[in-house]
């Protein structure tokens, strides 16, 4: 399945159909996170020319793309799928191999089927056609409908889901080549391996399709002024990017400036509030729940509960004597790269210098790896309300911070200042007991998240298209827009098309009279039908 | 129905739900656009004090608004529309002296009632409640509805429609306040008579609908810098702008470097394709509907056609005479103030230096009044394609450049190098003889606009679900949203709020098992229904 390497030995990166030569002055190897050691291929980081090369080929066939029959995109998914699944052993064995995230059951059992479903569900909804939400005036005779941008669509990969969020085999690339535009990804540097064998697979996948062979092309990496070059180049129409705070609001301004769309997935502490009495209820169940949520995939997920509000009373105080027993007595997982153990240690000064009173952990642990302990810190509710924004700053690991309040009135004052979040949590006791504070606080965290959650961690984000994964700013940079769910995550890269008085014989398919499979969903003169008019 | 003047005869500005003394240090007075003379009604430039009360103020209620119950915005809609309506004579008098836009049928029989069927279309929708569109997993227990933003929408008014795009009682205002978000309107200089009026019936609407008297607040004026300074503050969430790329493009920078929306309506051509066959038909009466659409409202339509594109054959070159011999032959319209008039004759002289050919027109007219002759220009598509930019400068009047093509080719070439624009027209004949031509054409086409037309004339944008005004960049800043439209146009100010795990009774109405009105479409578990589950 491998790719010969080129001379000297530099993984060629995949541009109009093919795997060739980069354009390179530097190259980068991926650390292997178990060891802290190097692994020993080398991946190019590409100079502008190999930008401007997949730019060109993109451009060249947005139109084929766009008129491209949904058949044969739905096709691209399930045989993408097909191969992804017969060669699962390798991919997940890559996967584990530069990012440490254990086989069982990440990998093998979780995100490799979360992903491979992603495709599965896609190709339905690419042949179902609902997402298009065609709108038709019968009386006006004047039609809408979703379609291409008309652009190419760049994606930028996480470190932390080297699978299911891969540029070249997440959501982002889904939704982008669902909506008919040509997609250009960017690897993670720190999962290069995954990727190539993934791409590998996708270009097999792309020539059995009948797909343009360069409606998906791939670089391993660039520099980061590159980066805000590509993002606001006339052929681009919008950016995914999900990752860091910094980079993103980079990338975002830099789109923005030039007219494109950003839709970045760019932190969030994901606050999680204990009412009072479910508190007096079940306090060490409760603990170990959280502490299980911090810790899934060594901290390092979006949704990770890295703010955590109670009540500085006899139960609270008895939780977080609990907690801190968990965080204490669990061994550190590993971290995905030097960059986020460092990440890390400044996140911890930053507390502790802030005035958070350390619980648990706080240190990196020696080698081998890159790991760090479990790190529990609590502030005073009154300390964290002057500056709040502080600490709210997100970061991988399993760490957390518990505001513990005096009052209820010092919780809902938490709640009113945090910033935007994907999610918020909030437990409360089943009796009456919590009801009337949950409706005082409730309308707060409303606002300040996309996803709200009830008895429930936020670190499970389901696949459906009832999910929501995105939030208000600066978690993400729209919320209206979601990441995550089958098919609302696809509008992100679509415009909106309407045809008015146009011929019958000349509007698409899915705006004619005849419904074009008898399955798609139609908005006909304000009645939702999946007939004929 | 007049408020008291204040002292200094300096009209107040409608503040923390009262009409207050604005903190000024300049005025301005509108014109009279038809007699070129300044009217004699004075109003306050506001200084930064003005806004900042206004963010206040509606910082203060945006909890408030978020929950307010559907039925009390559109008893709103309904009771602001009931005033507007008895007092039709005034406002219509008072924007005809302000704009110099004709009585009738423009102000009387056709912008008046659109502005009307917006609120009555809106309070309707708003009852139903489907634009929220629900989508609900009944087995993940997971559940999705749009929501408020929780924070401030800040609405900017244009020149050109001073009922139905006025920023306190168009479609931005309708949209923002559906989605529970507080509003500020800024008033267009141009017609703050006509704002006045209404900015006055519209606060006894929200006293009478018991809706904050502070939801809707109105400055008439402001310094640019203290625009963007308002666009970028932390308590806005949104900006709606309809106007000029210039302030467009600044104002959206501003708004999204600093992680607002921003959906701006800032500059569309609108070009009309004439396949040869259709030419050779009906020369004579697709002249006189050209100029028509060109001349309504004096040219001074988003969607006025500024660019035609035809082949330099023998019909074309009819078709250019019967043209030439129209805007030869009818009477200037009146521009709505010196700006406009000043900008048209830039954009002439500027297609005159470019190599454009004046063939009718060309010259402002004497006083009185703000006039411009009929304007038509026609350059050869090769030069064109030269500078395809510089000749696509919107200019607002009654002007219209007509691009000749030697060949199929090059009018291709000519639709490959358009701008996004709000619409593209194609007129072809009813005959096979246009029919290839179209489809090597519109995939093009397809992807440059937001609304394409077949036939017909891109002037009328009706109010309908099913209508799209918006348009790929520059057109406006996101190409998926409408600002024309109901209850699409919504989905500017909401945010999608997911529910997860949420126990049944703290749900909103609209997630909840039983549908709450037997009305409301939503998706369950993949199906439009308006029933329970």
């Amino acid at each position: 399945m491998r790719t010969n390497k080129e001379k000297e030995n530099v993984y060629p990166v995949l541009l109009g159909g093919q795997f060739r030569q980069a354009n390179y002055r530097e190259t980068f190897q991926a650390y292997n996170p178990a060891t802290g050691e190097l692994l020993p291929e080398t991946y190019p980081v590409s100079e502008w020319p190999d930008l401007e090369y997949a730019l060109e080929e993109s451009h060249r066939l947005r139109l084929e793309l766009a008129s491209c029959p949904p058949e044969r995109i739905a096709a691209f998914f399930d045989l993408y799928a097909d191969l992804l699944e017969k060669n699962k052993e390798a991919i997940v064995r890559q996967a584990n191999l530069e990012t440490a995230l254990p086989l069982e059951p990440r990998l093998n059992s979780s995100e490799f089927p979360r992903m491979i479903s992603q495709f599965r569900q896609a190709a339905e909804a690419v042949r179902e056609r609902s997402w298009k939400q065609a709108i038709i005036d019968t009386k006006l005779n004047i039609r809408s409908i979703y379609g291409p941008l008309g652009g190419v669509v760049v994606v930028f990969s996480p470190n932390n889901f080297p699978l299911a969020f891969n540029s070249v085999a997440g959501s982002d690339l889904i939704s982008a080549l669902t909506c008919g535009n040509p997609v250009i990804c960017k690897a993670h540097p720190g999962h290069p391996g995954t990727t190539r064998l993934m791409s590998e697979l996708l270009l097999e996948a792309l020539k059995k399709s009948g797909l343009p062979l360069s409606a998906v092309q791939m670089l391993y990496h660039f520099k980061n002024e590159d980066g805000l070059k590509l993002v606001s180049h006339p052929y681009v129409a919008a950016v995914a990017f999900t990752g860091s705070k910094k980079s993103g609001l980079a990338l975002k301004e830099a789109a923005e400036k030039a007219g494109k769309l950003f839709y970045g997935e760019m932190s969030s502490i994901n606050p999680v509030f204990f009412l009072p009495d479910i508190l007096k209820e079940k306090a060490r169940s409760l603990a170990a729940e959280l502490f299980t949520s911090c810790s899934l995939g060594a901290g390092q997920f979006c949704t990770k509960p890295g703010l955590v509000v109670i009540l500085n009373d006899e139960a609270g105080e008895n939780f977080l004597r609990e907690l801190t027993a968990i965080f204490s007595s669990q061994p550190a997982g590993i971290l995905l790269s030097p960059a986020v153990l460092e990440n890390l240690k400044t996140a911890a000064n930053n507390l502790k210098e802030a005035g958070a009173k350390l619980l648990a952990g706080g240190q990196p642990l020696p080698p081998p790896g890159f790991r760090f302990q479990p790190t529990l810190f609590s502030v005073p509710a009154a300390k964290f309300l002057e500056k709040p924004g502080l600490f709210q700053t997100e970061a991988f690991g399993t760490l957390t911070l518990v505001v513990l309040a005096e009052t209820r009135e010092e919780m809902l004052l938490v709640a009113q200042n945090l910033e935007g979040s994907l999610t918020c949590s909030v437990y409360s006791s089943l009796s009456e007991a919590d009801e009337k504070f949950y409706w005082q606080i409730e309308p707060w965290l409303r606002l300040k998240c996309g996803r709200l959650l009830n008895d429930k961690m936020p670190t499970g984000v389901a696949v459906t298209s009832a999910m929501h994964h995105g939030g208000p700013f600066p978690a993400t940079g729209h919320p209206g827009f979601t990441s995550v769910g089958i098919p609302t995550a696809f509008l992100r890269f679509a415009a909106r098309h309407c045809y008015d008085n146009v011929r019958e014989d000349r509007l698409p398919e899915e705006l004619r009279t005849k419904n074009p499979n008898g399955r798609m969903w139609r908005l006909i003169d304000g009645n939702w039908t999946q007939g004929d008019f």
